[in-house]
């Protein structure tokens, strides 16, 4: 039977640019895989238990999936999404597989049908192509292997070459798990990252009593500047005991602020007297972005921000289900005013490094560009969400690469929950830059032992270097 | 002598995907046209007389010609193009056509030189190149074949396999040629469209009188709220008798409302009482797209919001010939919280199917395939207008499928009154499609077999289905 | 020894396109250079000097260089850019150049990369790879040849094949340099352009001062707003006399206004009685576009507009180095609002060509493309500044064609102060205006013949008609 992956899959049909691509992509296929920037979960890592059945393993909790079916009218339910109200739900990974599968067709031109045939093929041997016809025995084929030793959370973890991957904690997660990870003894490299928003947006949910908890768990008091600002030093450094090696900051816009220590202190207060407005809290987030980058400069720790998306737009869907169902929907993000005020404070920093994504393509060669071309500080996080797919990416290094060139780039992030699709989304994206080089040698833009260079530094080295990892 | 359209014109010229190409396109060229979005008259099908002369069928009514011209410094009056002023302009059909035959070269890389020449080669069996030289023995043979009886509009129909053909007329029209069409016992598919501008918009042209008419047209009192939402059933009960599977809707953004009853009945009542302002009545356009998806909820008519242009730019043109003149100029169109408000309302519903369209190509990857590939009743309309072009409907296709897939899309509109033109159009989208599925095949991202049946669905089965034709 | 620059460098991979790009670009690239648009300085021209060390010459005053190598961290003192404070930098031109030749591997992919190799083969004839073990060597053989009388500017001038060459002066710009190079009777065509900044924008340094200046050299009353509008028509006439063809205007929008004479008259006497705030200064500027475009009415002079800028971003560079290095970050623009007054007072003249840069790519298809393609005074300009680059002119291409044309663009301006860089700069446009038209033919949506026939077009002569050459 023919494999679901061809081995020459993305590459250009152009037969010189497909042999150069193949060559490239030789030498960096093996290659382990640095994933800085993660949302697998660390208790697999630390309690190493089989994952559940093939339906909660890959389609429950996957809202690429969910999203595309719901979009043509399957309920969520009957996907096994769970509702808040507690009301029934699918529960039978079978018939949730087997709906899966019937409408497999949906996928058709995604990177979902891409990630999952890498993974039905490369991970569980199946090479069959995902229909209601072969839904069962692929489920059944699955469901066999995952309960194998081989299958579970370590295993994986080797055998998907992976050299280090970050998870992302929020600033109140006591880090158990990677404790557990540690005590463990386990050599595998998982380390956490800092994500603060509960701590620094003031319309989170719970975000004075949050504080109140950020103040007993570092002995600082969160109800001066000062204090807030030493307590969020300390768990940097927590975080970091634990392998951190970046911060990651997730606002509506990239708004960022540059307040004298006075300003910012008289807003934080009005903040924690309840004060203040929504303007202020906008203006607190922007703050906090530049506070977040000094503290950098002094620990080290990466910045990552990624603005743009407006979260949980259906309120029916955030009603019914909750937050992160697939309705977080991008809008235009301005950059270049927007980061002003964090770059004329740190901008020009060597030390530093701000690390930029975006979901407006259209800021890729206007905005993004220019900035991460000129700025020290700066860095481009690669073609992400929405934009992490085949076209995506090579829009990404079409729009940036003449202005910024490779090496203000940052190399692959997969971002991902979705542990057993993290070797398919490396394998696309190394896929995508090694067929993007060999366009320029074809095009005799680069020259081909530069081009060997640049595949490996954009599937391993960059990634390992911007991270400090 | 060689056709002007070559056999493979469109297919990319890398020797794989062509031949995949010229594989699908095979076996769609010949599929009937799906025309669900147009402006052809319903009058030409009713009377089903020979049309006038080659100038005044060709180059006097269609914009995407004299604008070009106009552009390049030609007076519109030249051209034939009627002044509102009443004063003379060209009349002389085979003047006109010199002058565009002398300047024809300035449409080379356009859509309407594919258009045309498809029209003069396959439609009129002309395979010299339109130049002056030939300006006049063209125009002959033009000429010529207009007076016979096969190339009256309805043997045209014919000829040109239309299973059917949407129209579209004003809510206060009387589908007179419809009727026509209708009693005439004539087997063409032709239905209407529901377009209510000039009784949903405030600013338009005697909009107070429009819904007095609307009133009497229906028997409806449309001095109160509950009275105008019932005209307007009415009348979407008769668009329905006459064919109508959908209404359309122009507005110069994306704009929607969810009021209350309460509310929406007093904004009403301000507007009739000429008491409102702009922002009224631009509330109120934005509540009646809310509503128009409500009432299709029940009579499930296909709601097309195509956003974004700017009408009539030029006053100086506005002034001297009126509207539609080649001057409705694109702008910046934001969706994603534009339409939130109507999705809020009936977004998730799966039973209606809202059709979005734009001119603005920076909307396609960012907003309007995350949207349409997460809310049920969204659907994506193809590259319009502007972008109804080879490189317009690529990108359209590389900046949506892998979000929203193909099937949230809905095959091909011709969107035009160029009667002549609708088999070039459909030719050249199909084209570009059968292109696009075989650089997919060709790197390995899709089987061969998916692909054919996405040529299918792309060039027939989804209009059908999106439209419920 | 291969060359660094293959002769089918820039042509696509694929053979049957490549054998047609090479047919076309045969047939270009030997045309006379027409540089309507740049600012190489004067002086160079006027005093035929011997050009500088080579770091001195091809890395100090380019800001595409050093903004790429301070951005990977390496401080502009090292590379020689002095600081406003007089305090010391590198001098040493040999140490400077190892420097880049070092880090030269950060601009792979880059334009930059592609001048400097054309320059160093085909100026310098050198063809091994720049890199630090090269450095030194490369610099003495640059160092010898620029000693060379046939490397001064008068004879490079010859070699590069430029047919005429337009710098800009600011309107207060006497003008010397060009009145040295009529007196000398050298046949070099070097004319200027109008650049007003200085003396139309009331935020402008000395703005003030500037117009009674203007008032002096122009005898007229620049106290009045009749007596300033003379004085411009006197400067203008003056420019005319030492060959300027255009205007060139560089805002920072592209708003434009059209105010009555009286409306006009009472903003210019409040901003020179000092009673004026800021939106008195951007309708001021966006009048005097306006103004410009009534004056090249008369006398012939084509408005440039290039909008988008936001000037010195990072003030850390701003106050250790001053204005144009590199830090001047494109942000939105938006034309068709902008434009709209202007437009009204002079959209439809077919006397006037008003020529539109942009510095975002999003308005090419949305706004640009559909302005330019139906207004008798617009055009379009090429790819510009960060878009001077293969890829952003193929986007050019592929975004303007299909609603502009080819004949609403005026060819290639190379805008560039790096003399040496001219012939690259042009032959990267010509190859990949080729390369585009090869494909069109390639797919057969041109015939070759037309195809030859645009490539010179593009290549020469509609720069020297557009630009009134």
């Amino acid at each position: 039977m023919k494999s679901l992956i061809h081995s020459d899959v993305l590459f250009p049909a152009e037969n010189s640019i497909r042999s150069i691509a193949q060559a490239l992509y030789k030498t960096v296929s093996d290659l382990p895989i640095i994933s800085p920037h993660g949302h697998t979960d660390p208790k697999w890592y630390a309690l190493d238990e089989p994952f559940p059945d093939p339906a909660q393993l890959l389609i429950v909790p996957d809202h690429y999936i969910f999203r595309m079916l719901f979009s043509q009218g399957i309920r969520l339910e009957d996907l096994g999404v769970r509702r808040l109200d507690g009301s029934a739900v699918e529960t039978d990974g079978r018939r949730i597989w087997r709906l899966f599968a019937e409408n497999y067709y949906l996928f058709r031109g995604t990177p979902t049908r891409q990630w999952m045939d890498f993974v039905l093929s490369n991970l569980f041997g199946i090479d069959e192509p995902l229909t209601a016809k072969t839904a069962d025995k692929t489920y059944d084929l699955i469901a066999e292997k995952l309960a194998l030793p081989e299958y579970r959370p370590r295993a994986l973890f080797k055998r998907f070459n992976i050299e280090v991957i970050a998870t992302t904690e929020g600033a109140l997660d006591d880090l158990r798990w990677h404790k557990a990870i540690r005590d463990s003894g386990w050599d595998g490299r998982v380390v956490t990252a800092y994500r603060p928003d509960a701590v620094v947006d003031p319309d989170f949910e719970g975000f004075s009593a949050n504080l109140d908890q950020l103040g007993d768990m570092t002995g600082e008091d969160t109800g001066s500047w000062t204090g807030y600002l030493a307590a969020h030093r300390k768990r940097r450094a927590y975080f970091k005991s634990f392998g951190a090696t970046s911060s990651d900051h997730g606002h509506a816009t990239a708004d960022t602020a540059n307040l004298s220590d006075q300003e910012a202190a008289a807003l934080f207060n009005r903040i924690r007297a309840g004060k203040s407005d929504l303007d202020d809290h906008k203006l607190f987030r922007g703050q906090m972005l530049t506070e977040m980058a000094k503290m950098s400069l002094d620990d080290g720790l990466v910045l990552q921000i990624h603005p743009g998306s407006r979260r949980n737009h259906s309120p029916t869907v955030f009603a019914n289900h909750g937050r992160d169902m697939g309705f977080d929907i991008p809008g235009r993000t301005d950059y270049v005013s927007a980061l002003k005020p964090l770059l004329d404070a740190v901008g020009a920093e060597r030390d530093l490094t701000v690390v930029l994504f975006t979901l407006d393509e259209t800021s890729y060669a206007r905005e993004l560009a220019p900035l991460a071309g000129a700025y020290p500080a700066l860095r481009l996080g690669p073609a992400w969400w929405f934009h992490d797919s085949p076209e995506g990416m090579r829009r990404f290094r079409e729009m940036t690469t003449e202005t910024a060139g490779f090496y203000n780039t940052v190399g692959f992030n997969d971002d991902t929950r979705a542990f057993p699709s993290i070797p398919a989304r490396h394998d696309v994206a190394r896929r995508v830059d090694c067929a993007f080089l060999a366009r320029l040698v074809s095009e005799h833009r680069l020259r081909e032992e530069e081009a060997f260079e640049l595949a490996t530094e954009l599937a391993y080295t960059l990634a390992k270097k911007a991270y400090r990892l």
